[in-house]
């Protein structure tokens, strides 16, 4: 792992343990000798799926998003469990979410979504080939979702109107351009 | 704005107020009439801009992370300061990494970047026909960033090797495959 410009950990001090995230204040030393402050909010990590259809539509999910204070739409998306294999919480997700399974599971790419002040990272994966799930587990209690199935052309037009800004569901965006164009 | 399935905000405590970010959490009235809470982190919200040089290179930084423990290939980005308009931030920041300016500034995706936990949200933006500055302003004092010019083949290799991976930084990445494939 590439150190440049480490900064060493002097102290840390835990500022909130939460139930999703905790905060931490570390005081560090810079490369230049000097001490500074970083606050730091600890995340489990998630995946996000991008479940593409058999008729190459994407399939998401419109919900509440609190520090937003509106609802979005995303990539079906989840937080990883304790000790939990990405590839597991993935295919949990997708079916609380979507109902569907998928054979084709594919890794795509981890995105580290603010390295500035949080650990998160999300596990991207392509699914396909899906199939719907005749009694597919339920999303957690406090979750609202609403199912989506839709085009490249009305993703791109999400885009354009504000329904999807969320990092990991442009990405979605972007990767069906570049990997769906015969479909359009 | 789209209020679809909306978390009524009952209470709401402050846990922590920070030189960057404030965390606070939140009893919500949840779509089904029941209670539900929600961890918030504020944060001003930030610029990236993917400048790109007359021969077609991304200018990037790498820099340590710390919430990452980690140094990481990034594009130029920046905190907005308070009431500043991101187009001004753009310009700052910029300059502030690379020492460059930029006759062609062009707006293109504000991303929200975690959008379960922090409200934060990066306004990205392409500068073309760059120019350096001459004695350009420094960047915090406690930065300390390298600069970098790297091809589309150069930062496809970063991301395969996990030295580019921030979300923002992968978009860039994305949009480079698809506006300058012609200069491969």
């Amino acid at each position: 792992m590439n150190k440049k410009f480490e900064e060493v950990t002097i102290s840390s001090e835990t500022i909130y343990e939460g139930r999703i995230i905790d905060v931490k204040k570390d005081q560090v030393r810079l490369p230049n000798g000097k001490t500074g402050t970083r606050e730091l909010v600890k995340h489990p990590g998630a995946v996000g799926i991008i479940p593409i259809t058999a008729d190459g539509r994407l399939i998401v999910v419109e919900q509440y998003r609190k520090p937003l204070e509106r609802s979005i739409v995303e990539i079906p998306a989840g937080k990883l469990e304790p000790g939990e294999e990405p590839a597991v919480t993935a295919v949990r997700e997708l079916e609380e979410e979507t109902g569907y399974g998928a054979n084709d599971f594919t890794y795509l790419q981890t995105i580290a979504t603010s390295p500035g002040f949080a650990d998160e990272v999300i596990h991207l994966y392509i699914a396909k080939d899906l199939y719907k799930i005749e009694q597919p587990a339920s999303p957690d209690e406090d979750e609202f979702v609403e199912l989506m199935e839709i085009s490249l052309e009305e993703a791109e037009e999400m885009m354009q109107d504000g329904r999807i800004y969320d990092a990991k569901t442009v990405i979605a965006v972007m990767w069906m351009r570049q990997n769906m164009s015969v479909n359009k």
